[in-house]
């Protein structure tokens, strides 16, 4: 599957060991003690080497912890080893394979770390999200995933990229394990400040119904498959089911406005994206031509032909579309999309559509992964996306409708 | 002096020659094509070394230009090498000598930046501040300097310390050098994103006439010498005479009322600093706590004993301050304080006080060091304190107390 970089059966051991003699003298830190956890290789470890899947930082050491992996060590976290990303989460893609379909994409940026948690080679994985790079690799693998709403998880230590969109992102086995994560890296280093942190219990909160939910058909929906339709309309009707009204643009003008204000979301995200990122990738850009991807010659040539003003331009979209979000709480819990535009495509070059995932790092709010649907034979992922500042909140009723749907038979 | 941890005298030379064959050709970049810089060795340079005075970093490599230094070699700056830092810009200090006293402090943590630019050794120097760490040692070292506002020359490639106080800082032989390198940084690569970068003329604006400027003792004054306050209190008198009305405590109760929130300005500062700083400082503990310096071990046995309620409470005092200051812009076009209490102290250990250049890194407005006054035969800086967001006119109202000082003789 190659979701590894490289895997530290060591470093491990004794971390293991030791977390193994903390429980037994029942001295335990908390419900992350002792979990295997792979660390994508976009996040700084002192002991092991960041490469960032650029051979500029081949064998680079940055001689510290990134905040959540100091966090994690902290909370009795074995550090497994570093997952494959694509080129500094952003360029040419890795070598991993879907642990569903060796002929398939894992998604990407955070490639490995999806792989890994899909497989079941760790219960907890850290990556990143700057468009789609944590959600969408969720999905194509079968994994939980949260991405908090922005700041929430501290970011010192990953490597920047666009720093208005850059979230870390948390993959779990399961949801309560995607949480206990989240939380602790909070518990112990707390947001990126002035942020206190994702605020919420150490264990997953209950399971809550939603008064409503919105469903969200995003930018994807014309390239989705009929079969990937077939079993979002059918999550949603379950839901409906156990009786959570679910509202969509036809019966409701709200989340229609919304929805077009995310119809080009795609666009001018790529605007805010190029612009934030000239530094560092120019940066990397002279160390030669030829020492960087094609997709990052092609973002720096976007960039240059933007100006300040196309930048503030896109910001202000940004902002109309957080805002639009944030006016739908007094009705709504959340919003009901896929995590991608199907099951993981063919072959390994492209990671597949970010169109469903993007949206929801603009809003900068929560959305979580759930592994609950599938299309094809292969894993789907059903994303429900929440209000900033409410990880909790989305939490809980994340937990609701994986009950519902498992009471379903979704 | 040793101001240079290391100089780059073939690649400097390299670069001066491209920039003098530009000049030739009649292509020159700009204001900054061909200067002198020298580079704080907490700032990333793709080229050199990056050390941060510390022995975990001996030798490392970031292998990418911070923005800044990017951002100066687009514009055609000559780098000339890494200046002396104290560690990690908190801790112990370095070697660097008072260029005017070599038995003195050049101040920190930008000592070496400090010092090349007071020296005459650079025309440009790069420089943090977190505390005091520009303003304090430009002042002792007699080289003007600007701290921006907070986010309009961008960080990218700084190490962090506190991310809600760290400002890049430029040293300058002048205040045109000064602001035609900080607006050189702005052009090339923005603020910290999504600062648009500081505003204003690729040279230095005009000097312009305020209409007020309120006098600021700060917290500095009680250990104030008394040839220094003569030399400010003259400095004020100058500009009175220049016909510029010197608003006081004891005149303006709207500066009786800042003075008051900046009385223990150092304390919440300190817990901000402390608490913000526990990364990525905890982690380089990690690799013994021989490693790094006493007050790194002081600086986080205060934030294990605060809490997340402290922080905001700290925070809140900030902003308090923030909303006072800004206030005044309706009367005032600026306030007037020293750099520091006193000219550079004697010994190399200790730096100096922070409490006059510690209150506008909380402001996060711009402050202007002007090399105009003398204490005791030495260079004594007097501080001119803006406006967020409004440099450029902080700038052009520096240019007119630097020419009223001089018509005045001060």
């Amino acid at each position: 599957m190659r979701a590894f970089v490289l895997v530290d059966a060591e470093g491990a051991r004794r971390a293991a060991d030791a977390a193994t003699a903390r429980w037994q003298a029942g001295r335990a830190r908390g419900p992350v003690d002792g979990m295997p956890v792979a660390v994508k290789d976009m996040i700084e470890t002192r002991d092991l080497p960041t490469a960032m899947n650029s051979p500029i930082y081949a064998g680079w050491s940055p001689r510290r912890d990134a905040a959540a992996v100091w966090a994690l060590r902290q909370a009795g976290a074995v550090i497994l080893g570093k997952t494959v990303t694509t080129e500094f989460a952003v360029g040419n893609s890795g070598p991993t394979r879907n642990p569903y379909d060796s002929g398939r994409t894992p998604g990407g940026s955070s490639s490995g770390s999806a792989a890994a948690v899909g497989a079941g080679m760790a219960s907890l994985a850290l990556g990143t999200q700057t468009q789609a790079s944590t959600i969408r690799p969720a999905g194509y693998c079968g994994a939980w995933a949260i991405k908090p709403s922005i700041d929430a998880l501290h970011t010192g230590g990953v490597t920047p990229l666009a720093p208005t969109q850059d979230h870390l992102g948390v993959f779990g086995a399961s949801l309560q394990d995607t949480w206990a994560g989240a939380r602790a890296i909070a518990r112990h280093v707390g947001g990126t400040p002035p942020h206190a942190g994702l605020a919420g219990p150490d264990t997953a909160p209950p399971p809550a119904r939603p008064r409503a939910l919105g469903r969200l058909d995003m930018q994807g929906w014309a390239e989705t498959d009929p079969e990937s339709r077939a079993a979002f309309e059918a999550a949603c009707a379950g839901l409906e089911g156990a009786g959570v009204p679910v509202a969509d643009r036809s019966s409701h003008a709200g989340i229609a406005a919304l929805e077009a204000l995310l119809a080009d979301a795609n666009h001018y995200s790529y605007d805010i994206l190029a612009w934030e990122t000239r530094w560092p990738l120019l940066s990397y850009l002279d160390h030669g031509a030829g020492m960087v991807g094609q997709r990052i010659h092609d973002l720096m040539a976007h960039a240059a032909a933007m100006d300040a003003r196309a930048y503030a331009a896109a910001l202000e979209r940004r902002a109309a579309l957080r805002r639009a979000v944030a006016a739908l709480r007094v009705e709504f819990d959340g919003f009901l999309a896929l995590c991608s535009s199907g099951p993981a495509i063919a072959g390994h070059d492209f990671t597949g559509s970010r169109s469903y995932a993007l949206p929801w790092t603009m809003v900068a709010a929560p959305s979580i992964a759930l592994p609950v649907l599938e299309a094809d034979g292969l894993p789907l992922g059903l994303q429900l996306c929440g209000f900033q500042e409410e990880d909790a909140a989305c939490c809980a009723v994340a937990g609701f409708v994986r009950d519902a749907l498992a009471g379903h038979g979704a």
